[in-house]
Order: structure tokens, then C-alpha cells, then sequence
């Protein structure tokens, strides 16, 4: 028996062992798309205790102690902060299989050096350690990721967003990690929402450019994108139900954006058409600018009404959206390669089913402008756990070329999750061990090693157009 | 290597071995979920032989005989009962990897102590043994039942079932197994079979109102309602091609009604918007009463119309429907939540592609109320197999909390099949121990039995609120 | 750690180890659906050097080359074969965990006697060992053909074809292997094509039946199908987006086709209405000949569409479908059968997750008429490897009876491909090894023998009808 989550963790055999602790494990982290807040690095935020680091804003944890029957009051309610943390080491202690479970526990032995179980017996001895070691030099926000090995951290941000944190982070030449912007513009797409014509007036006001028309919409995006690249963006994201493809002539997209302008209901159908044209047009900005285009999709969000209504977004109420069609998402890229607009492109489904349509779809695509021009990006939220990122992971071998993958990112709003990268390597490593010790793949360590350390490090740097 | 389902059997790791030996195999079995006949319960009927117990009525058996090429005749034909014994025993010797033969081989283990394998050779030898051995006291329809440590049984009843069975049973003492009803109004909801006309006639009938209107529909299914709570009803159960969200106003809905009982046809979009309301207004009532309500779907039934016009329903050709969109799902019951109406709910899909899907969209709805307000159920009908369980167990693992988890039923039409639970427990064993092992999780004795005990039999007897 | 690709390949546990030394390996290859082309078997084709035989159109290799960001030069461009070859190892010796990487080393050591390892650095070495073989007797495509034991090779052919090198190959008495025709009428089908009308025309030509009407149509396939039977023919093929199910009258289809004939635009509708028509048609023809159909679907096709433009198709850029709805496979099945018109069929399904819904339709359809009537085709393309198979079989053996499966072919373009029958004979072993290793089937060897010979060729044997 292995013992419980030592320094082998996850390493189930010598050649495994050999990867992570000499190819992985001191490889730099290139954290190519997460939700911190940048101002948070420039403040330098410290933490009173675990509770805020921890619950302030995790909606994985929410969601693990609902499931659990703990009242809302102890988890996003009026509950003091030793209160919640009993409530959540209770829970945690029997969260048997779930990877909260691991990432915690990597979490109190990487930054509080704890090496014992967090549970209901436990929990007044952590709370007391971890808070002490969080008052210590090094326990602030810059000193956690410094900690962790950091060389560059995309954010993900809005396009009216003024970059200012940034800006100010850049400036400040006693930090060494490279925090950059990444453009998320969901709120220019989703012509849906209600939130739609304030949003267009605040995108207006920053761009400078009145928007009447989708022509002056492309153009305020495009005004707004030359400053995010001014300001060392180089990676865009979109979160989508599904990719869509419903193609439509420039004079009726310009006509359902009219509508909604002029305030009239738009169908479905034309929600598709305009967002479809939408997509065209950005993925092309993308290619001319040397972007990379992440779509994350396969989530319907808000189920809960209530809730909502209570918390608001990204509360812990999203589930997996299955309707994904592989066919869609095939027609959309083919359109835009078809075009010369289709960018280097990092596919995520929440769908854990598309893992094999992903790589395929990749595969229609691959060219020799990159190594892995497409990308099937790392096991995403309810897939980030030890099975979901084996099967993403043996997927993309089977179908695709696993040496030339751009690896894991955190997507995170916490600070202390840098050891999922960690989790990521080991699981790496795991996985090319077993099949060396199966004798499907030949106990070359020099290529295994090369592989180990491009896919945790080294291709992250080369794919992504990142400024020097 | 293991010997061939000895004691230990599925059991691969020490922590697996202990558990279910010290912890899960003395745990009794609530059996929450099956299709036996109470009346059989009562009657305590005896059996002649072990085709009767067998193959009487097991469509699982029947299909493996017919993917083995075995004509009807020896099936569900004339064919005299050894022979069809002689049939099943030469297919089922040769049927590695189905989980019938395990069952079967449970079956001969615990019931008749014959530990040996059943096959062409051995069919006869088995025949005489088993045989034998149903004409012993103890093997009895009751004797069965006392035999597996059954401390609750809910069988599956129809709105106009008069319970006549379960009251007797429950007027007679020497019997302590509680066999309760369970609410499963189908015939009620399916408008657009050809039966439902003469249904609600009989409906009207039972509960003294007359349908003439929705209203009068819903008036009659509380009175039916309070009539199975009155005798022990704490469950329901739907059976659902998918789980629909088609809202529509009450006007409409008695309009789709109307039409109904005036003979016309309805639409597809109207079946489903009648469904949902019927949902809608049932689960409501559950929730007031307490009831748990499952949801069965993913299923296309009735496939093959020569056999169906042969034999009739749950012969055997019945297959998964992949069409489950999780998106329909999740606002179902949203809508159910926000209208306050969301009982607990146990969510079966028969697509085995969905288990991720689920466990996402219980977390959407899970709160205080209890601990797993919202269940994944147990891997069903054609997922219910060492993969298809432990891809469930692992799933809810993953993804909520499973420790919670209401566990095991036998879904079955047979007197046997309680040696399920023992599979299931077997492989909840197997998959924490194989965790334990692999320093996934600590050696933590204490609370792995109590994760065991409570998955195996606990959680059941605390979710369910079964009169006492 | 067990040595790289030795004898025991894949082979884990001893049980594994027995059955393929002992039952597997020396079973004749009955390859009963792949795409090589018959006059290279009876020109007995020769080859310079193995970028011809490995590069010249396998697309699962192209497509793998264009992952790693190799340039189309040299992939299906103007670089000579040494250079395609080197860039080939190249990548290959990276291509960890991928299929490819097994296949090629099977046959560097079956057909080449090399058993080192193929990379940048062997590259040049393994040139010239394979070239200087390929000049040696033994290694012309008969030569390759008889070394890997193959009785019976089914190509895949049109409608139109002449099939005068099948009839050659026949006449010819020095070759021992048979090579018959499989009839594949996808271009008479798919009349949304813009070729469909000259195909027609040829079709007229070919058979003597004017076509101007569907019942001329299928006239003139009558007489084809019955020229193929007298070739030899028993099996037939389709390729589908997915397998629909559109029922519409006689006159609806003859209308649908008399539109297409004038040159009119036919919907999405008509499309799915004549191509259910024109199945059910062939199906019943299939059964009255007593071919077996196949039907394979789950797959877009030519997804880039510059490079369709470029290189054509069938060239490495089509992709998994993920519309696959099981519920059209049933409901067009259970017409067929209830029309006395479902032939012994094969399904195979492009979309990993069908596997168990796939199981669950074939269950329905069973029945004395052959061991597997319905039959679950082995993991297919994208699918084809050590993962998808495993899944497949197990998938297999938990809903349906693995012991009557009919196994393995190659849907291959090569004459190298030989070997993956064995990689897939070694996985059934291994899967077989792995159950008996854990007491979950018993160590009767003669009962597993068996089972192996008869899905290794047995069983193919058996269920084709071809002519002796």
C-alpha cells in the first residue's frame, strides 16, 4: 500500500517516480488562463485566515458542502469564519473520491507545510496552524505565487476593462511574474441578454466609438483589442453553450443586430446567426494579431433561479450542457479556415463525452504553422480530477499527438491553487509510466523526459506568442 | 491470481477485504426500488423448480439467449422446463464479462450452497441440486426474503392499485420484512398512448371523481396519493423517454386535455407540455407529503413490434435512448425549485454517457434540506455491472458528495436478486480500497466503515422517510 | 516492468499469455471489410521503399504527421521518400500512447524482422533494412498477404464496378487467399450529391436499366446485387452521417426521386425519406440474398475544405459525428424486421459513447436465427485502438454475448495491416486474462479457448455466408 499522498502521490511506478521528480516537478508554471484579480496581485492582499483564502469565493467547495446538507448559512451566510471551516473540514473529511480532497490536502502541504488529514477531529488544529502561517512573511498574495514557481499569469478580462492593475503590476519592477490580460468578450456576444444595450453604451464610452451598427461594433472591438495587445494580451476566451455554426449574409447580421438595438425580441435562430458572425469576425482579428482562441463551452449556467436571485453568477449553480454537436463545432472552424481566419485554437467541452470528437475535429485542422495548431484543451472543471484529465489525456494520444500538448492551467479565483498543476504532472507522469511499464512505450528517458517537460512547461511557452 | 468468486471475490485489495467484511456484508437491505409481485410476498408462493425462478419472467436472461441464437422456443415458448434450463445453462457457461453470469453464480452460492460452475456440463448436475433444495423449508417466496437480510421492500404500483397485498401483509405478524407501495403514474401521464382513455375511466372509478378536466385529474391522483400514504407510500416513480421541460400556461394544459378525452390527436409538443405540468403538479404533491421522487429515463421501449405484438411489454426489447439533453433536465427542475414544488429527487438515466451530466446537475439543487437532497441513482438496468457501477460510484465521487449516497436497489422482478446489493457493495468496497491503496485516501479505518455502512444501508433508512 | 513490445505484448496475465500463444495466434485472418484495391493483389504489386507501402495514402498517418506540425511537403507534398520517411520518424518516435505507434513497430517486426525502435535517430537505419527487404521474394503484396495468413479478404466496392480483377484474381490458381467483393452503394444513395446524376447514368449504363424512376433504380441495383452474389459478394456496406429513420409512402419517395432527376433542390426531409426508402430496400434484398449488411455511421467527412479541394477525399480531415441518436437506429431496425426485411447486420458507430446504446439496440433484435444476429462491429477507426477495443468488447460482453462475436477486420488501405488482428487478439486475451486473473471468470481454459477462437475466426467463419 502506498502511503496516503506522499511525495509519490499518484506515482504508481518507478518510471512515473523518475518523470515527475526529475522532468516535472521544477518546471515553471505558465498559468495561460485563470479568474484572479489582478488587483488583488498588486495589493498585495494577505489573508486574516484559511476561510477567506479558501470560501471567500470557491464555488467547488459550495458546492461539495451543499451536497453534503450543510446549511447556506455556513457556507455563503452570516456564519463566523471558524464556523465555515469546521463545516467544510466536516465535510471534507468524508469527501471520499472527490479531487477537493487532493487539492486541499496538496494545499496545506505545499504553502502551510501540514502533512496530516483536514477533518471534523482536525479542524481546530489546522484553522490555528494555517492561520498562524498565513501572518508570516511570504503569505501574501505576490509571496503565494512566487512560492509556486510562477513565470506568467493570463487573467481573463472584459473589453472594456481599463487594464489598470496590470499596467500598474508591469510597472512595478519587484515582481517577477508576467500578469497578463486575456479578452473575454461574452458580454459583446451575448446580444441575448438584458445586460446587452448598457453593456454596448460602456463599450462605446471606452472605445471611443458610437455603436449603431455591427460595422461600428467590430470596430470598437477592434480598437479595444489593439489596446489589450498594447498591454501584452495575447490569448482570447469564449464561453459558449455550444459552438455554433449557422451562417448568415453580412446584411442580415447587420439586420438582427438593428433589432436589438432598436430594443425588438431576437429568435433563437438569429441569436445563432449573429453569434456565428460574431465569432467569424474575432477569430480573424485573432489570426492577423497572433492570438490564441479558447472556447470554452458545453455549460448551461444559472440553474438555479433562486439562488441566482440570492448570489448572483458563479456561485456553484452550472451544470454540464450535453448537447455539444461535434458537426457544428466541425462546420464553425472549417468555415473560418475555409476563410484564412481561423487562429491557433484551444478547444474545452464541460461535455466529459467529446473528448474523442474534440481530437478528431482537431485533426482536420493541423497544419505546419504549429505544433498542435488546434489544441484539445485539459480536462475543464467538472472533468479537472485524477479520471477526467487520464481519459483527456489518452484521448489525445490516441487520436492526436500528445507530445505537442500546451498542458494544464488552473482556471481559478484562488491563489493557492498552484498545485493542480502539480496534480496535473503526476497524473502526466502516471499515465506515460504505466504504459513504459506495460511495455507499450520503451523506458527511453531522455525522450519520455522531453515530453514530461514540454507538455508541463515547454510547449505553453512556444505556443502562445507571449512578449518577451 | 484470485480463485473464481470465492469470498473475496471483486474484493482485489486487503482495505477492499476488510471493509466489506467487517463493515458492508452485515448491513440489512433496504430495497427501495423493484417490480415484485406483493402478492407472491403474501401467498408466500414456492417454486417448483429453478426455470420457474429463473426464467419465468427475467428479460435480462431472456436477451443473452437470444444473442446467443436461441430460438423463442426455449425462451419464452413450449419448450418444457428443463430443457429451457439446459438452453440458459449451455449460453451462460460462455457468457465471460456479462454480469448475469456473477448473478447466477451469487444466486447458486448463497441461496443453494452450490459453489461450482453452471454450464452445458453442469446444467443437469445443478438442476437436481437446486431443485432439491426449493422443496426445503426456507425457500419460500418469504424464506427467500428472510434469508437476505431484507428489512424494507417498495414495490411498484399503479394509481388504481386497491394495495390490496401490501395491507395484508402488513396485518400479518409473522412476516417482518416491510413491504411497502410505491407511486408509479405512468398510465396517468401518458396521454398519448391508446390506452389512456379507458385508463382514466378506471382512474375516475377507483378514486370516485370524475375526469373531466385536468383539475379532475389532479384531484384524483391526491386522493389516490393520500390513499397510498395512508398504507405506506413514501416513494414515486416515473418512467420518461427524457426528462422534458415544455412549459405552457394552465389554460393550455387543460386545452391539450380537452382534446384528449375528445379523442383528437395531439401534437409531440403538446405531450410534452402535458407531461411537464403533470410533473410539475405530482412533484409538488410529492414534496408536500414527503414522498422522494425518482426519475427513470433514457429508454426507447417496445423496439421490436413483431415480438412486442407476441409477448407485450419488458420482454427484453427494450434500448438506451441516447437523446437525455441535460439542459431539459436541469430546467425542469429549476422550474420545480423556484416554484418551490422539488422533492427529493433519486435522477436514473439509462444512457450510461450521462453520469457526469447528473452528478452536475444534482449540485445545482442541493441545499440543507438533507444531505444529498438530490441523488444520482445507482447504475440502472443495462449499466447495472461492475463498470457501469463503478463509473457511477466514481463519477459521484468526483463530483458530489459520496458518502452521501442513497446506494443499491435490485430493480428486479426476481426473489433472488438480492445478492445485487451484495454486488454493489462489493464493488463500493473494491473501488475505496483501490483509492486507499494507491494513497488516494488515508487507511482511515473509522471512517471508511462509516462511509460503507452508511452507502450500504444508513443513508437509505435516514433519506427515505419510511413510517416506522 | 515488462520489455517493450515483445512476444507478450500486451499480454499482462498468464491466462492472457496461453490463450493468445496457444489459441489465438495461429487462427487464419478472415479480413471481411477493408478498402485495398484488388489489382494490386493481382499485379502483385511491388514496392521501392516503405514510404510507398506506409505513407503513400494511409491518412491515419498524415493526419498524426500534420499534428505534430509537420509541413504538408512532406506529408502528401513534392519532398522525396526519404525525406517523408525521416519526417515520419520523427514524429512517430514521439507518438507516445498512439496507436500508430504500435502498429508500425508490429510490422517492423512481423513483416521486416526489426525490433528496435523507429525515431529521428533509427530513422536512416530503418530505411535501408526495410528497403533491402521489400527487394527480397516475399515481399510483394501477395507475398505480404500469404506471410500474415489470410484466407479471406472482402474489398469494398461500387455498384458499377466490374469486379474483372476479383474475377481474375479467381481464375487465378496460384493464389490461395480469396478476395471477394463487398457491395457498397453510397453514391446510388446519397442524391444530395452534386455527382448523383452522372453516377446515375453510369449506374444505366452499367446494369442496362434506364433509370427514371425509384423503381427503375432499384431494377437496376437488382441486377448489380445479383451480378455481385454470382462474384462471390455476401456482405454490404454503407456509410451514414447517422442511421435515420424518415418513413414516407411509395409515391412521397417516387416523388422525392423524380425531383431529383429534374434537377430540383431537395430537402433535408426528402433527403432523410429517400434514403430510409432506399435502405429499406437494399436491407430486404440483403436478407432475400442472405448477404450481411453493415452500416457505418457517426462520421462528417471532409471538414477542411481547402484541403478537400486540394488532395480530395479520404485524406485525413473528417471527424466523429456526435449526432448518433440511437432511438432513429431502433425505430429504422424494428421497421426493417417487422417488414421481414433485416438481414443479418453489423453496426459500427464512429461516436465512442454509442458503444452500450449500440448493445442495447442489437439486443433487440436477436434471436434464433444466428449466434449474433445483430452484431456490435469492433471499435472502428478513431476508435481502433487499445482503449476504444477494450471498451468495445467489455461493452459487449456486459449487454450481449461476447463469445459469438464475429471480431476483427481492417478497414485498412494497406497490405502492412495485417497485424492488427493481432494487436486486436491480444487485447481480447488480455481483457479474457484480466477477468480470470481476478476470480471473476474461472481458469477453464478449454471454455476459453474456445471462446478465443471462435472471435479471432470462428465465428466470421460461421456467420458470413460465403461461397466455398
Amino acid at each position: 500500500m502506498q502511503a496516503f499522498m506522499d511525495k509519490d502521490f499518484l506515482l504508481t511506478t518507478e518510471t512515473a517516480r523518475q518523470l515527475y521528480h526529475n522532468a516535472a516537478a521544477a518546471c515553471p508554471i505558465i498559468d495561460y488562463h485563470c479568474h484572479i484579480n489582478p488587483r488583488e496581485i498588486y495589493e498585495d492582499r494577505r489573508y486574516e485566515n484559511i476561510t477567506q483564502v479558501w470560501l471567500g469565493g470557491d464555488h467547488y467547495k459550495w458546492r461539495l458542502m451543499r451536497c453534503a446538507g450543510v446549511p447556506e448559512k455556513y457556507i455563503t451566510g452570516d456564519a463566523d469564519d471558524l464556523e465555515k471551516f469546521r463545516a467544510w473540514a466536516r465535510v471534507l473529511g468524508k469527501a471520499v473520491g472527490n479531487p477537493l480532497y487532493h487539492w486541499s490536502h496538496l494545499e496545506l502541504q505545499r504553502y502551510f507545510d501540514y502533512h496530516g488529514l483536514l477533518n471534523a477531529d482536525t479542524a481546530d488544529q489546522v484553522w490555528a496552524h494555517v492561520n498562524a502561517k498565513l501572518q508570516q512573511e511570504g503569505f501574501s498574495v505576490r509571496g503565494l505565487i512566487r512560492q509556486s514557481n510562477v513565470e506568467l499569469i493570463c487573467t481573463t478580462d472584459d473589453p472594456v476593462d481599463s487594464l489598470i492593475w496590470h499596467q500598474k503590476i508591469k510597472a512595478d519592477k519587484t515582481f517577477a511574474t508576467a500578469v497578463l490580460p486575456a479578452w473575454r468578450p461574452d458580454k459583446a456576444m451575448n446580444l441575448e441578454k438584458e445586460t446587452y444595450l448598457p453593456y454596448l453604451a460602456e463599450l462605446s464610452s471606452v472605445s471611443g466609438i458610437a455603436i449603431r451598427s455591427f460595422a461600428d461594433l467590430k470596430a470598437a472591438l477592434q480598437a479595444r483589442m489593439a489596446f489589450f495587445h498594447e498591454n501584452g494580451c495575447r490569448l482570447s476566451d469564449h464561453a459558449l453553450r455550444y459552438a455554433m455554426y449557422a451562417p448568415a449574409t453580412a446584411a442580415e447580421v447587420e439586420a438582427i443586430f438593428a433589432r436589438r438595438l432598436s430594443g425588438d425580441a431576437i429568435t433563437q435562430e438569429d441569436e445563432l446567426r449573429f453569434k456565428t458572425a460574431f465569432l467569424t469576425f474575432v477569430a480573424g482579428e485573432y489570426r492577423r494579431l497572433g492570438w490564441v482562441m479558447q472556447l470554452h463551452y458545453g455549460c448551461r449556467r444559472d440553474n438555479n433561479p433562486a439562488m441566482f436571485d440570492l448570489l448572483g453568477p458563479d456561485t456553484g449553480y452550472d451544470c454540464i450542457d450535453t448537447h455539444t454537436p461535434s458537426a457544428q463545432l466541425a462546420a464553425l472552424l472549417g468555415a473560418l479556415d475555409a476563410a484564412g481566419s481561423l487562429p491557433k485554437t484551444v478547444l474545452y467541452s464541460l461535455n466529459p463525452n467529446d473528448d474523442a470528437a474534440i481530437d478528431s475535429v482537431c485533426g482536420c485542422f493541423q497544419n505546419g504553422e504549429a505544433v498542435g495548431r488546434l489544441q484539445h484543451g485539459s480536462a475543464w472543471w467538472f472533468n479537472d480530477h485524477l479520471q477526467g484529465m487520464t481519459q483527456q489525456l489518452t484521448s489525445l494520444a490516441n487520436l492526436g499527438y500528445l507530445a505537442g500538448f500546451v498542458g494544464m492551467l488552473t482556471d481559478s479565483r484562488s491563489f493557492l491553487s498552484y498545485p493542480r498543476h502539480e496534480y496535473f504532472r503526476r497524473i502526466l507522469c502516471r499515465v506515460l509510466g504505466q504504459w513504459v511499464e506495460e511495455g507499450q512505450f520503451p523506458a527511453d528517458m531522455a525522450t519520455l523526459t522531453g515530453i514530461v517537460r514540454d507538455v508541463s512547461y515547454g510547449n505553453a511557452k512556444r505556443y502562445f506568442s507571449f512578449p518577451s
